[in-house]
């Protein structure tokens, strides 16, 4: 099997989710946790080196408290629940904000847990903007995406959607030039393992020419 | 019905139209070209404002040499098509280099056809971190949109992408942060009204947020 070496998540249908359950809009968040974990082991299992997590935007903060509070909340439990793994995980985002959660400062640099194993990494006030500003910093040509924030994260080769939309949302905009998208209507908390290994299938069958 | 302000077209699968038509992949490039005007007239008619066509990129012109002149050659022949319209032409990419058609030279700044009209950019010799890179020559970090080679390309609300690949493939990636993409499986050469519609009405239900 000709697996990605780098798979982006991008988790979206949590709120649609909790309104077709009859629950509030920020009741879906923590649904979320027990995908995440089991795409993890997944990628343990397939031998997939790489995996970002699409956690939430600095546009998202912009939404009501309640949603802000309870998505801040899933992903700190989530990068918390992924160190107990064998892991090297990374928060990538714009950590001076106070929306930046401090209880994800000490993943600002990358870490392992356990054994080490799967780089993961996770979006967490993320800006695409904020992201790639550093170019203006840089005085020399010739590493254009080693010059941006994110450049310890490596080109993504399959990003996978949950939630129907089929759009990036400013997810890693120099990472994803040549990725390819699988969308999966299906919310993220309805999350199974067969949408995901659909998603390798159809990933295998790719042409990949990286532009050429 | 609600169009979108900027459509963007990948068109792909010309090569493939043309072994499947017991022709040479060279051979479908210039059957691309009713489908481009099509789109034009479509444009048009629904009062969509801005199209962008994607030509060839840097990394295209490294495939065989006929290759490379068929698809050059279809380029050129798609603008001077479109400067027969009414219509509002820039071709965007690196005109430096020698795999630039100087046929095209005359397009390299906006320039109005007819009584003018939509306004229609054509991706060629296009390659994005060539793009994105003048960013390095900004002071100032208020504009970074600004900053780069493609600014009077305005930010894209819908890709359109035949050939049924799911990927950018490098199409402007600052300008597509945002958008949504629609794949139609069929080959470019292949190109019917409908699909193209079908486009428009998918685009209609989709929930817009620019990442909010």
């Amino acid at each position: 099997m000709r697996v990605p070496k780098h798979i982006g998540i991008i988790p979206d249908g949590n709120r649609r989710w909790a309104l077709t359950n009859g629950l509030t809009k920020e009741k879906g968040y923590d649904r979320g946790l027990d995908p995440g974990l089991h795409v993890f082991k997944l990628c343990e299992r397939y031998g997939i080196k790489e995996l970002t997590f699409y956690g939430f935007t600095v546009d998202n903060t912009k939404r009501p408290k309640f949603q802000r509070l309870a998505f801040t909340r899933a992903c700190i439990d989530a990068v918390e629940m992924l160190s107990r793994e064998n892991a090297e995980l990374l928060v990538m985002g714009n950590y001076e904000s106070p929306m930046f959660p401090k209880e994800l400062f000490p993943y600002i640099e990358r870490k392992k847990f356990g054994s080490g194993g799967v780089k993961v990494n996770f979006l967490v006030n993320y800006d695409w903007e904020w992201d790639i500003e550093s170019y203006l910093k840089m005085e020399e040509k010739n590493d254009l995406i080693g010059s941006i924030k994110s450049k310890d994260i490596s080109r993504v080769d399959l990003i996978i959607r949950w939630g129907g939309r089929r759009r990036l949302s400013g997810f890693l905009p120099l990472q994803s030039v040549y990725s390819d998208f699988y969308i999966i209507d299906e919310f993220w908390p309805d999350f199974t393992e067969e949408q995901f290994n659909k998603a390798l299938d159809w990933y295998q069958i790719q042409d990949i020419t990286l532009g050429g």
